[in-house]
């Protein structure tokens, strides 16, 4: 069985100025590996109208499932519903659902539900809400993108609402050699062992500590049975 | 003037299964701001030959320059030599004056210069090599691909070689205020200075801190005097 797939969109210029380090493809990329979905491609585009719509329209078609992270705040730069809205050619208003939780947050904390908070209702049409238990505004997904925040815990939030309702296949499997030698010594042995074990992924990983070379490998796949097989092959190449 | 643009790829199963956080691609951020060149677009994609020969191809068709990290190691998951070269259509082998330096540097180290070794020696043809002072097996820059290690400091180190060798635009500077009120309060006047100074990009950036929330305002542009001007609209509109 193969794995649904996953591709995720990144919305912002202060990750591409390097002002920001993003940390939201490192949590979706751990939290999709757990539920068995593979994660293919990950792309940061600008806050620019063009770049968001043929992301989407772009990963949409190629994957099973789209996660974007950014832009549906109340600022002038939050454009994302909007560019979601107009990837899938459909209508995008404030909705009533999404306003009244907003109207209430509002209230509750006694703030001005002006404007720009209203936009935070903006879904477009045919779209599901998803909870946002840390600030309210809630995400969406339409079709199969599924469009989240930005800050890093409200993101969080709403992955954890969002992976429950995903079907993912046998989670993928890894296990790790730490292996004390220069990549360019183990990459004859290594080159036989992945030829061995098509069915696994087996990677390279190098390191340098201390004026030493060193590498990790790891070895990956949905079969642990097969996984022990080929750790196991691997220790007798590189023992110690 | 407009700036030179830039897009970078992200090569690596690793960073798709959030096994570990790039940091490649804020350095490289970071470092292209400083020059003025602008980075629009990153791509993370795995290590499969259709995905980074396609990535190469959409990229180095649509920016100035291309950036790539990962891949070029001497292990039989380090592909993107073989990529770029299919990407453009040319024929790749080893060639003499990398091999001659991986030659002399593993006869120093007194390490066996085998047969994966020799495998950082292919370059593909027209291509240009970029320096590596830290592990000597080098980069290379073909048409308007510059092609580096994945290893954050062999990386870095290829950054630097490279940048004095592109023609930047005016840096891109900076200011940035940060405002303890909730976006949606600040978000009508932002939204008006932004539509007074086009030339300028006005970015709101959340945070939520110790439960109360603010947002940075950051304005960027290349004319330090228009910034300024700005940024002091933007300390009438929120004082302290």
């Amino acid at each position: 069985m193969t794995n649904p797939t996953a591709a995720m969109i990144v919305i912002g210029d202060e990750i591409l100025s390097g002002r920001t380090r993003d940390s939201n493809m490192n949590h979706l990329a751990r939290e999709l590996t757990k539920t068995g979905v593979d994660l293919k491609e990950v792309r940061v585009v600008s806050d620019e109208r063009e770049a968001i719509v043929s992301a989407v329209q772009a990963l949409s078609a190629a994957y099973t499932h789209v996660f974007t992270s950014g832009g549906i705040g109340p600022t002038h730069d939050d454009i994302t519903a909007d560019c979601v809205a107009a990837a899938f050619g459909v209508h995008i208003d404030i909705r009533e659902d999404a306003y009244q939780l907003l109207h209430a947050h509002y209230d509750r904390r006694g703030s001005e539900f002006n404007a720009a908070r209203q936009r935070m209702a903006r879904i477009p049409d045919g779209a599901a809400l998803i909870d946002n238990p840390v600030s309210i505004a809630p995400g969406f997904v339409l079709e199969n993108v599924y469009v989240m925040a930005g800050v890093p815990s409200v993101f969080e939030a709403m992955v954890a609402s969002v992976l429950p309702t995903l079907t993912g296949g046998a989670p993928l499997l890894s296990q790790t050699l730490r292996i004390e030698r220069g990549e360019g010594e183990i990459a004859g042995p290594l080159s036989a062992l992945a030829a061995d074990f098509p069915d696994l992924s087996i990677g390279s990983y190098p390191y340098q500590q201390d004026g030493a070379y060193g590498a990790n490998i790891v070895i990956r796949g949905q079969d642990g049975a097969r996984i022990d097989a080929a750790m196991s092959r691997l220790n007798d190449l590189f023992p110690g």
